[in-house]
Formats: C-alpha cells, structure tokens, sequence
C-alpha cells in the first residue's frame, strides 16, 4: 500500500490469468487457445493493413467490425458493441449495467473467477448462488422475490464446468428478473451451447458477451463484443466514450473483420474442437476421470483416485500444462483445453505415465 | 436514460475525438497524427509477428515491450507501465491514483478535455485552474497551502495551446504538492519540450504519460504508456489486472517494441515536424495570425479579424480538416497539426483564399 494509492487499490484482488509460458515445447492446455490458427482471411487482412496508414488513429466507433458482428448474427448494428478483449467489455457492463443499488450482482459460485474482481473494482454488492451437486446452474436459484437481483451475469457454458443451459432456461431467468440486466457470457458457447443472441432481439434485458480469442482462434488480437437491446448498446457506448475512444486498433479491426465474415473456416474449426473433445473426453474416462458434459473447448474432470493438484503437478512435470484451480468444491478437478491431435495424445499418454 | 443504465451513465459527458472522417482527400490536420509513417522496423516487426501464433494469448505483463521503453529512458522496467493508448493509461491512473478524498483533482481550465470526462466516470472531484493571459501554465497557481491538492494533472506541452513548461517547472508543481501525485501528460514532449522523466527517478509523487500515437506515428496501433516510481506503478498494474489482463495485442507488442528501439528513425521523424511547425507558423502569421510558442506537432493559433468558428468551417469547405474548440477563451483559436509538406502547402493555399 501506497499513501499515493487511491483508498480503492489496497482492498483490489486482482484477476490470474492462467500462465502464459516463456519457455517452449509445452503442451500448452491451460488458457483455452484454439488449437488451429485463425482464419487464413483474417491473416491476409491483417497483413494488407500493415502499412502507412498506421500513423492514422482507427475508426472510434469501428463500424465495419461492428457490421460484420451483425451480419454474422443477423441483428442491427446498433445492438453491437465491441471491446479490447471480452474482458474489457466485461468491465464496461460491470460498471455501466450491473451496478445498482436494487439489489446484488448475482453469479455462480464456480464460474469466471474475474467477476467478483470486476464487483471490487467499481464497488458492486455481489452475492454467489451455488452450483447444484452436479456442477450445473439450477434456474430456478436465481428467482427470489424477496430480494431481486440488482443484476445476474453466468457464463453459458459456464467456466470452468463447461455444462450449459438451453437457451430457454436462460429465457426463464430473464422473465423472472425483469428488474435486471441478464449478461450471458458465452465465451465458449460456438463450440456446441445455444446461443442466448436471439433473445436479446425480445426481451429488454438480455445481453450477450462473445470473444474471438476462442471459435476464432485469435486470443492474440485482443477483440470481443455484447450483443443487446439498442438501449443497453447505448449505455455501454457512453461509458466505452468515457474511458477510452480508440479501443480497437486498425489491425484488430482489419483481422477481426475478416474472421467474422470467414463463415465456412469458422464454422470448420468450431467442428474440429468438438470431434476432438469427444476424443478426448472418452481418453480421460478410460483413465478413471470422471468428466463433467461439456459444450466447451475444454472438459473439467477429476480422477477418480488423485487429488487434482498432484495430478496437475505430475503432468507439469511431464511438459503439459493444464489450469488447476485451488478452490473449495473444485479442488480435485482439472480444466483442460482441447488441443490438437497431437497435443490431446501428448496428454492422455502422459496420464498413462501416472503413478498408481 | 434507461432504467436498466448504472446510475452514473446518465450523468457522464462522453469525450468527443476529432472526427476521423470517411471520405478521402482530405487534408487531415486535426487530429495531431504524424505526417510521415511509423518506422520501417516496426512495420516489419508487425508483418512477422501475422502468423497462427495469433490464436495465442499475448504476454499480459507485456515484458518485451516494457524492457524496450525502459531502455529508452534510462529507467528499471519496474518503473514502466503500458496500456491500449494513452487513454486507457490515463483513465487507470484517474480511478488508480488520483481519486483521493484529501483535495481535489487539479488540472488546467483549458486542457486535454478528457481529464474532466474521467472525474465523471470515476467520481472525483475537480477544480481547474485558469491559464494565465498569455495561455501559459503558472506553477505558482497549484500552490494552495490552504486546500492541497488530492492531484494535479497537467500536459506537457499543453493541448491545445502547445505551451511547454520547463522541466524545473514541473518540479516546482511536485515539491510544493508532495501530499499528491503530479501525472504530467507528455503525449507531444518528443517535439521540442523537456521531459519529466527524470524526475520520476528521484520523486515519489512525479508520473509522466507517453504515446506512441504521435511522436512514433502509430496512433492506428494503441499504446501508450507511463514511467514513474515503482510504488506508483504497482498502484497501476493493480487496477490494471482487475481490469483487463490482455490490454496489448500480439502485433501491438511487436510493432511498439521496435519502433521504441528505432532511434535513428524516431529522431528523423521528430526533427522533420519541428522543421515544418516553423514552416507553417511563419506562414500563419505572414496571413495575419497570432501563433501560440509550440512545442508540440500542432500550433494553436488566431486570426486577427476571423472568427474561429468561420475560419475552420471555410477551411473544411476547401477540403482542409482542423479542430476548432467552441469554448470560453479558445473559441477564436484552431489547432491546426504540423503535416507533410505538401499538407503544410495545401493549409496556407487555402487561406490564401480566405475572403477579406
């Protein structure tokens, strides 16, 4: 703590990411990276704006982006907002929608674990709602009369169970919260989850967060986006003005374009991490996992036998990461990225090699 | 106003950038941006860096970008933060640093007009402090020995004066106000003025903020930067990990880094605009201006008989674009950036038209 420190940033808990490594020949399983590379479009695109123009400032409201985001999803672009990473539009709903003095901030309490960082920095009432025995968010636990939510966020599927809800559950919630905003962050939802972006076109209080760091191979570019009411949009937009007006940068634009218009790529490597997810989810079974249903680019299981954090230590040992989380309810369970054929055979021979 | 908004969202004022406009040829001299493109290197550094690597998380504590900043100023890389632009460094600095409950922000009435944006959408309180008759900073005037300040943030040179003060100056302001932070915003230092840097190294309460936007021509790019003491650079990393872990993309990282590293290129271009900021400022007061020093890549300057508002509305008929500013003391003012050669022309041919 320092005496020049605003009174706010002594009480922060900052979020950690999970390890980005400085050495090669990891297989790297740990941050849910694609693993293919990004559409071959966006790299010619991305390319081609390499370029003089770089000394010009990008588009401040990046309307071509925002344009191809609304054809992909067939909706207005006034119901498209875009950000440097889902993160950072995370963090413009945060403060912009999900702080009332209503009522708390609900969200699972196994879920993305920068939520409760995002209630401190800007000051937000929170309250957890427990996942069920079998890891799954019951809709019905975020009805409560008594006390109305001020505002409710889950990831669908969620993090890091990878179980989802059908988009008629979330619609439930919804009408059962008209009071709040409902932010479905569906990070993961390309790989197999129904989205919730059709009943941000019905139902006023819906908003839909996607990142093309996952379906889109392109963590590195740093681009996601909300889809919601016009109104919502709005909001996020004063606040987006307030803070930052150049948020994407011409490459980012330039590439993020271009993936979102690749549908038959997209569509293609969204088909390789299922397939492969099956591979490896039957691997893991045969070798006394159990593992949760999962419509993500990762499955979460445990061992029948071992404790997650030796497990996790034993396959860092042997040169493949995965993330591990030292959490009450999930502290025997292991979050695991589907990789490439190769690194999904790297992993499940390395668990060959566990000690029995 | 929407009933599902935070409640602040209606309050905010957004910042309105100058206007990055749609159609082509026009003479572009209204956003500051460089008239030459961003070094060779960097380019190359970028076109290297557009592969399938992309689908992977950048390094969130951005090391190779930071180490490069460091060596460029002489400084520990524990004393250098970066973010998307220089926005985004300042609005974490406004919510990390200077929201503090012992005094009010102070900053100049005429200033970057961002600062007061910032004060909304973080709450805090803020006092200006007017410039003096010949549009100079006084740092006598942020002395108040009777209200401290709880900080002061101050441009260096001023936008949109150009105004520079001395780097004694700067330390005048620090030594009379150790009870606050000074955050000297050098966006436009590289073009003629004295940096702050030096005193972060031996202050505990200077913080100097960089672009790479200007002086290394990569506005398209976003990243800015800030160098100060290591505690108050641990304040900002703080807010930054509860914010946004990923802040700078892949090809961000790689441009920015080499273009801090092409000196040679960096000195060229710096010294081309000084050279034309003479050029036009001669050329302005041939036709009748009054021209602000500047040590920036802009002057602000004032027709002895027209009106602010005509000038800059008969400039952009002529196909010339600058910022025109309608408020109190400034409303008779353009800022007018230093561009190409042909540009710089293509700017006084214009007024040569201008009726009598």
């Amino acid at each position: 703590m320092s005496r020049y420190w605003s009174a706010l940033v002594g009480q922060l808990d900052p979020y950690v990411p999970g390890e980005q490594p400085k050495i090669a020949n990891l297989v790297k399983l740990n941050t849910n990276e694609h693993p293919l590379g990004p559409s071959p479009k966006a790299l010619a695109a991305i390319s081609a704006a390499v370029n003089d123009s770089l000394r010009l400032y990008p588009d401040p409201s990046s309307d071509g982006l925002r344009s191809a985001i609304a054809r992909h999803h067939k909706v207005d672009v006034s119901c498209v907002f875009v950000g440097n990473g889902s993160d950072e539009v995370l963090a413009h709903i945060f403060l912009g929608l999900l702080r009332q003095s209503h009522g708390p901030l609900r969200f699972p309490d196994i879920s993305y674990s920068f939520y409760p960082v995002y209630c401190g920095l800007y000051g937000i009432d929170s309250e957890t709602v427990p996942l069920d025995d079998a890891f799954r968010i019951r809709p019905s636990d975020y009805v409560d009369s008594a006390r109305p939510a001020g505002g409710i966020i889950l990831p669908n599927p969620n993090a890091p169970t990878g179980v989802a809800l059908t988009r008629e559950q979330i619609a439930e919630i919804a009408r059962a919260n008209t009071q709040a905003v409902v932010v479905v962050d569906e990070a993961y939802v390309d790989f197999g989850a129904e989205s919730s972006v059709p009943l941000t076109q019905s139902m006023p209080n819906v908003l839909t967060v996607h990142t093309l760091s996952k379906s889109r191979s392109l963590a590195g570019l740093r681009v996601g986006y909300a889809i919601g009411p016009a109104e919502l949009i709005d909001g996020l937009q004063r606040v987006k003005n307030s803070f930052n007006s150049y948020p994407i940068d011409r490459l980012a634009e330039a590439g993020a374009t271009a993936a979102m218009d690749d549908e038959a790529y997209f569509a293609e490597a969204c088909a390789f991490v299922i397939a492969q997810r099956e591979v490896v989810t039957a691997g893991l079974i045969e070798r006394d996992f159990d593992v949760l249903p999962s419509k993500a680019n990762f499955v979460f299981a445990r061992h029948l036998k071992t404790d997650g954090a030796s497990i996790a230590a034993f396959l860092r040992a042997q040169g493949v990461l995965v993330r591990h989380f030292n959490k009450p309810r999930i502290a025997d369970f292991l979050r695991i990225t589907v990789g490439s054929e190769a690194q999904n055979a790297a992993l499940l021979a390395a668990l060959d090699r566990l000690p029995k």
